[in-house]
């Protein structure tokens, strides 16, 4: 059943982080949010990590007149896969995001002025060790599992490899052992049309620039979908408001994007989006290794993958290294490929597709 | 070997065109070039449609100074596929171009101002009806073959549907009988890269709006190439100029896509990528008939058609789908999928992988 309120929680941290590129970042918060209970050994958590434009808010509703719930409400809740009436679940949003924890939006305590552009560049390595601080702060030395898709998946990994004594097992969907070409510039066009709106103007802007940030939006839309998805939903259909031979006349998969990228705007910040945006381009699974062999071998969780079949920015091909890899290495490595048509956000729209794996996979580990 | 000089020619028309949209356009005025001597029969004329951004400049040079030879030159030439000791080859700039036919650039004779944005919404059919009238114009009744890729290929399909008695064959690479929703998805985020390009001023620029048109062209210049291409070309390399930390800093994709997408912006002019970014949407092949099997039900000449395996923008299937339909119909048809990393570009690319088939192909239709 679904898992009801909510609150949002804040923690504080007086220790700076010390960044992969050598910078301080400091001192840092971190908003979260818990469902269920910790144990008493405190041996019952979950930490499930969002992707690109994701929040804390994984389930749940903070009051009764909130319309949604949160991003994966569907899978927290009792009896459900991340089962509170066993687990303690935790959900943390990211450093450099723009929902509660530290980000480019946030007030530098060292200058009192938002951060804007002096805010760091970030990886997902860096997401992870604040992370860290989190657990440490709850007193959690060892999460049961660590689970998350895409941008998700990359924190995921980070922990089974960086980590390796903190977690006993991970849960890793739609993700990529390092994006490629295609999807780094995929990524580079969203953060050249937000460049070029005179609104963004070098970040230090008082509204979000609108129409730039909402055609970022749109580019990534296209990325997240398949041409499969895209053709059932709206075809080649022609918006009934337009003539055909209007110039602004729109096809329906293009009103939709705009309308899309404008609710965006609302919502998240234009420097998050470019500084996720950059995380995600820069994560490497082998970063600071010779090879990928080098990356997993302190591996010491079973891990499980999946990739779904129209994924076309994160190609099943891709996590298939990552598990031949693992399983080359001795690992405990479980891997399903998933038929779906919805493209890199099955993970997100499919979940009946894979929970059941999930959840034989987790009663696995606990034994 | 190299065809060596060629002049640019001007016809003009004192009749209009009627337009797909009902709209009249005229009198307009179409720049080509032609290649070799026509015959006193007039019956060895060979027609080739450029793409998107081509021109009628398909090969040679204006002159002994000019860098670089015509787009195709490297199969247009005495003994070449194209050969100029034996066809008069013609290639023509579509109407709603910037290379010297009419298009949004032009001067609307009617008004003695840039038609800009009054130019009217064209289609793919109406750039063959104005080829249709050069023709005429150059006494030609007959072509041996029109032959083109992507938007070229297109206008062959519109030659062989809508104009059967004019041609002797048609040979059409990397086209579409109609773009997907994906493929309009990503037109679309290019047309909005320069609508929110505040220079663009709704078309009523003195200078092309650059921000917004390199991004759009960068848009387009990834649905060109395939993500192996990519790979191979430049990886996740990045800028050796930048720190992977800065926030500016460049994958060297990131770089490349920037540098031609400002170039481009010195040669195409926003408004003319506008309306064939619109025409390419519009395609259908089955525009005004029931099915694809009438659409194809008027083909008498033997057509070719080759796609290429890594073009994600009009992928194989799609051409499948025509040569399966020509075949039920009994119509004489001919395909070859060439294995290329290349993706959509592969046709512009890697002529070699399939002049040989044309040659035959050209070979047995002449019979």
């Amino acid at each position: 059943m679904a898992y009801g309120i909510v609150t949002p929680q804040l923690a504080k941290f007086d220790t700076d982080l010390r960044l992969e590129s050598g910078r301080i970042l400091g001192p840092i918060e971190i908003a979260y949010e818990t469902y269920g209970t910790l144990n008493a050994d405190r041996t019952n958590a979950i930490l499930v990590t969002h992707a690109w434009t994701g929040s804390a808010h994984l389930a749940g509703r903070y009051n009764e007149e909130e319309k949604r719930a949160g991003w994966w409400d569907e899978i927290v809740g009792p009896g459900r896969l991340l089962d509170t009436d066993r687990y303690f679940i935790i959900c943390t949003n990211v450093i450099g995001s723009c929902f509660g924890s530290t980000g480019p939006t946030s007030i530098n305590p060292k200058t009192g002025k938002r951060y804007n552009l002096s805010f760091p560049v970030i990886t997902v390595r860096d997401m992870v060790n604040a992370q860290v601080l989190l657990m440490d702060q709850l007193g959690i030395n060892r999460l049961v599992c660590v689970l998350g898709g895409s941008m998700g998946g990359m924190q995921a990994l980070e922990w089974a490899t960086q980590h390796p004594d903190r977690i006993g097992s991970a849960v890793i969907l739609a993700a990529t052992p390092r994006p490629s070409a295609q999807a780094i510039s995929l990524n580079a066009v969203a953060r050249w049309a937000i460049f070029n709106d005179p609104n963004w103007k070098k970040g230090e802007y008082r509204k979000n620039p609108k129409d730039g940030l909402a055609l970022a939006r749109g580019i990534g839309h296209i990325t997240f979908l398949s041409d499969e998805s895209m053709t059932t939903k709206f075809g080649r259909r022609f918006s009934a408001r337009d003539g055909q031979f209007d110039f602004f006349g729109q096809f329906e998969v293009e009103r939709y994007l705009s309308y899309n990228g404008y609710n965006f705007v609302d919502r998240f910040d234009a420097n998050s989006f470019l500084y996720l945006a950059k995380a995600l381009d820069l994560y490497d699974v082998s970063l600071g290794c010779e090879s990928m062999e080098e990356a997993f071998a302190p591996v010491t969780a079973p891990l499980q993958f999946f990739a779904f079949t129209s994924d076309w920015l994160y190609p099943p091909a891709q996590t298939e290294e990552m598990v031949e890899v693992l399983k080359k290495l001795g690992k405990e490595v479980d891997y399903h490929l998933i038929t779906s048509s919805y493209g890199h956000d099955a993970f997100l729209l499919e979940h009946e597709t894979f929970t059941p794996m999930v959840q034989t996979f987790l009663e696995n580990v606990e034994k």
